[in-house]
């Protein structure tokens, strides 16, 4: 079993109330709403089309990039109303990445949110159709959408693009399918690459989006990074101890892959503790910010205490 | 053999002049090292990816998008190593979007730009997500290096998004694979959103960085939209005449896939007859405009007389 890396990480007492603060559910509807509510401008010949992309975006789920983004937003005092339009790309995008993952060339999942996956129910081609759509989509929206000054819109399509790209999203997925040596370096770059960067991303575009200063956007990030291990660990934990049916995918995928995971190099046990760590020092790092953070903190331990 | 459309159209004289001007070749060379300069941040890990996204990008062609975008902001005294970032993210998202149809799922040709597909040299995952990534990195290219007020750059992605989604590429794909009934109303859509509209986009974001007004824009859509339909029957021609060495690509794959093209609704000598047509019309087009256009007449003489 190898070395966890944040062996020596100490319990940080002052953030212990912060342990019991709730995921905010009331943004759950309104993000759910406003996804269902889009328009793809369909005309009768692209229908299989606009069908596919809302079969996998409207499978409801807990909305946690979304939601980041307008919590992080609503902490420094704006709406979220006024920003959904970018929370809705950000889970587009989301959706576009899972539907690609789920191919038969990558994991070759045949469920995903508790229903068939997208080239399951609507086949290979229009599923990669699908998730094509729906990162080009996204990028409308937020052009078309989201009331801000352009130099700001600017920002959060930047910081989307880097999220999305080589740096980000796919080129973790490419670490993912090489399947390189399992080490703690290996694992770190592809997590923070196919996971973290997607999430680091939600809460810096809630940031920009409030005109937070720089170094309030640093620190947002440093927040962003430690929820991103969390989620994945747990991810990682949840694909060994989860069942199928509570999942809404297929359980034991990892090794059924042989994947790199946080459980496959540090055996369960150190997995939950690294868990409880990185939800500490994620919950430790809202505490330096200046806004209202008990969202965050609540999606922390949502994120921490899931079970799908 | 179905009625053609354009049956009454009349050839105009005074556009003679214009059919013996030459492709703007110096841009081609321009457009090739600044493709091949790009960085996209390639760490050892996610060189497989890099390496896919340039062998296909980097395949050569005379790069007729990008140079639409530059000819046109050229016409109009702009720069083409100004406004060439965004030239290289168009090169970069028709790349993407040749990849996806390339896939055994789509078109499933083994032959591109006289190689094999990218997904035939790096296998299927790789190729979708090479895809994938120049879609993404296109964006932050624009984000990152293209110089133009924040309002013109939003403008130029905006134009690209809508290119590229459900009422562009991806909706024209879409209807492609759906293989509906052939009659020249789905022709024309089908062609208009797959081909046409990312064609439009180069010609109007061209337009748009070199500040063109409101009406000079619209009236350079009109040419894009004829140009973009003279690709396309020219393109329908190739396939049954063409060869397979010269094209680069597999010829008779429209026949092979039963696909509804000019061609086969209207007959070859009338697709030839249509494809004058419209080269006279979008060449009529260019003379209502105020920029020098003698570069865009000679991309127009170009589609017409090519042989791949």
């Amino acid at each position: 079993m190898a070395r966890s890396p944040v062996k020596n990480l100490k319990w940080n007492p002052g953030t212990a109330g912060n342990e019991a603060l709730p995921y905010p559910d009331d943004l759950v509807g309104q993000v759910d709403s406003y996804l269902a509510e889009l328009e793809f401008g369909e005309k009768e010949p692209v229908m299989p089309l606009t069908e596919a992309m809302r079969y996998s975006l409207l499978a409801g789920g807990k909305r946690i990039r979304p939601i980041l983004l307008l919590a992080t937003g609503r902490a420094y005092g704006t709406p979220p109303a006024a920003i959904m339009p970018a929370a809705a790309a950000l889970e587009m995008i989301h959706t576009y990445s899972l539907i690609h993952d789920d191919l038969p060339a990558f994991d070759d999942d045949a469920l995903r949110r508790g229903q068939p996956s997208c080239h399951v129910k609507f086949g290979e081609n229009v599923a990669i159709l699908a998730g094509d759509a729906l990162f080009a989509e996204a990028y409308r929206l937020i052009c078309e959408r989201l009331e801000a000054a352009p130099p700001v819109r600017l920002s959060v399509i930047e910081e989307i693009s880097v999220a999305t790209g080589v740096k980000g999203v796919v080129g973790g997925q490419l670490i993912d399918i090489m399947g390189s040596a399992c080490d703690g370096d290996t694992l770190e770059m592809l997590h923070s690459l196919k996971t973290g960067r997607l999430i680091t991303a939600c809460v810096r575009c809630g940031g920009l989006l409030a005109g937070v200063t720089a170094p309030e956007l640093t620190q947002l990030s440093g927040f962003a990074a430690d929820l991103g291990l969390l989620f994945q660990i747990k991810d990682d934990i949840l694909d060994v101890v989860g069942e199928t049916a509570v999942l809404g995918k297929q359980a034991g995928a990892d090794l059924r892959h042989k994947r790199c995971t946080y459980a496959s190099l540090y055996g369960l046990d150190e997995s939950m503790r690294l868990a409880q760590e990185y939800r500490s020092r994620a919950l430790e790092a809202l505490e330096g910010l200046q806004g209202d953070t008990g969202d965050l903190a609540g999606i922390t331990n949502y994120i921490y205490e899931r079970q799908r």
